[in-house]
């Protein structure tokens, strides 16, 4: 499958087919766009452009470790938290996974010809630990989304628990995607609860709750062991100064955090009992910023096409492994555009219900 | 080795040790700075980074292959040239180098845990044909800086088409690395001269003549079989939005660029001329905007003290295979900084035969 149809965010593929500017439901970003001081650090810092960033970004991992609660040897940097995932990857022979999951776990791995091991989520998006006893051996990465894209669920506390014990039984590995970590309702934070354990690694990243995907700026953290692995392989240079100059600066945003957390709460309530109205889709209640739905009488391109003649562009899902062309994930945005797109579900949903009878 | 010894452009690692502003000759970015437009480019542009870059680069790789005179299927994009020369390295199973190199291009290939043939380059560093038609075999990948650092050298023509008659002969691969192609003074275009060679991939970046270290936007030429699989394993959104903006812009700045060639063979002449009046140092020649030095009655060390204390970082060479204590390497920079390394290398100097008389 070509690389623009795996994920969310590439607007540009249907530009063409609208006439005016689409509202993007396919990538999940906080709707209230990056702080706005950011513009003035980056003109501030421009002249860093002329040299090579810190090779070591001794301060931005000093500011990452105290925003995480981490020591500064614990922070691993990478051009977005996909460079964090394929070069743990990189570490393990064995990667394990539950789909649906983020497709570039899979893809990675697939890169450098290591063994994947899919399991199956069960029916309401939860991880069978027993289905997971089952299949680990030591030494294998176990990679899972907290919360998990495309399903927007968060591993409960107790099952998190069991799940460290295990990896910790079998001398296997835990590889915690929470690129979403911010927007959680459940928010207990698993680094400053497992960040003792050897053999858990949690990645964030600023793309999605910064609203800063262009910037590239993954990170997260690790035990000294794994993140000296880590530091040894990856690319030198790989955060640009712009991005280690506004990386400085996002954390120390306490009111933008606290708000945008609220307005999040605010417009996934309000999205989710919207759409719940609407008899044709199901909802998967959701404890971040996105919610996949699926569709009862219709399929993601019927309801694709739909959406795009109005200016809306989401995201299909029938290319995460182990759902099919009935689902389909939208973003939670701006109290404007959520009403918009409920409006045109509710719209294409009455429409096609009326064909049918 | 750690990594910041590896690299030059570290001044941080030695900002304590000066009380002022260091000079910094021990990375090799054009004296001139970036074209000065670049600041309201990358503040117009500001919004787009809260989404996604384009994820195949569309805009981005039809301007660079405009610059390059190639087709746009066949532009190669990194986070730096150095994610191409990793990426590059995936694809082959042995590497063949020659020393001294960049030392990335062995590096990558030990982490990838590929065999690497060291062969070392003749006594005043160019490359020994013979030698390389008795090592090479099918599917090797060999990788040559062009010019190489830390040597200044670039490949001549006459042997450049033998070295490609070669590989082309032996089903081998030849990966050029001409991060400082602009600089150069024997100007031909490999890309224009062998573009149609399906054994030939050319590196390029913005780092260093654009003087954007930075900005991390590393791109080159290769055929499309050769693309199409980089463009497979190459992690996705790897070129940040702002780097994207400003790659649409730079390769526009015909003055800029026009004006910064002029200045560098300026410059490289006068440094060159007043270096080699200091019957101390051993001159290499330089086609670039680094000159190497061999020290006849000092080392490294000795040199890079006095010069630190004078506010002057450069760059030991011994870290380089096949170079030792007695080599260092300097950048060719603005006209008053290059008066000043003159003055404070030639000081060094007669205080060394002072002491020694």
């Amino acid at each position: 499958m070509e690389k623009r149809m795996k994920h969310g965010g590439d607007t540009l593929s249907y530009k063409h087919m609208y006439n005016g500017e689409l509202i993007d439901f396919s990538s999940n970003i906080n709707p209230l766009g990056f702080p706005k001081g950011l513009i003035q650090t980056i003109v501030d810092d421009i002249n860093e452009l002329t040299k090579y960033p810190d090779i070591q970004y001794r301060e931005l991992k000093q500011e990452i470790a105290r925003y995480l609660g981490c020591g500064t040897n614990e922070v691993l940097l990478g051009n977005g938290a996909v460079e964090i995932i394929d070069n743990m990857i990189m570490l393990f022979s064995r990667i394990v996974v539950f789909v649906p999951c983020f497709c570039e776990y899979i893809e990675r791995a697939e890169i450098y010809q290591k063994e994947v091991i899919k399991l199956a989520l069960n029916k309401e998006f939860s991880i069978d630990i027993r289905l997971l006893r089952e299949n680990i051996k030591a030494g294998d990465l176990i990679i899972l989304g907290n919360p998990n894209n495309p399903t927007g669920k968060r591993i409960s506390l107790e099952k998190l628990k069991e799940l460290i014990e295990l990896v910790e039984a079998r001398n296997s590995f835990l590889l915690l995607d929470e690129a979403f970590f911010e927007f959680c309702l459940k928010d207990y934070d698993s680094i400053k609860l497992f960040g003792n354990s050897k053999n858990v690694c949690v990645i964030r990243a600023a793309t999605k709750f910064f609203a800063l995907p262009g910037i590239r700026l993954g990170y997260g953290f690790a035990n000294t062991d794994i993140a000296e692995k880590y530091n040894s392989n990856v690319l030198p240079w790989n955060i640009n100064s712009i991005a280690n100059s506004v990386g400085l600066k996002i954390f120390k945003e306490a009111d933008y955090i606290r708000e945008s957390k609220e307005y999040i709460k605010l417009q996934r309530e309000y999205l989710t009992a919207e759409l719940k109205k609407i008899k044709q889709v199901k909802v998967f209640e959701t404890d971040t910023n996105f919610i996949l739905l699926k569709l009862k009488n219709t399929n993601e391109d019927e309801i694709f096409e739909y959406l795009l003649q109005k200016g809306i562009v989401i995201r299909k899902a029938s290319s995460f492994e182990g759902l099919d062309e009935s689902f389909i994930r939208i973003a939670i945005k701006g109290h404007e555009d959520n009403k918009k797109i409920i409006q045109y579900i509710e719209e294409f949903c009455s429409i096609k219900t009326n064909i049918e009878e």
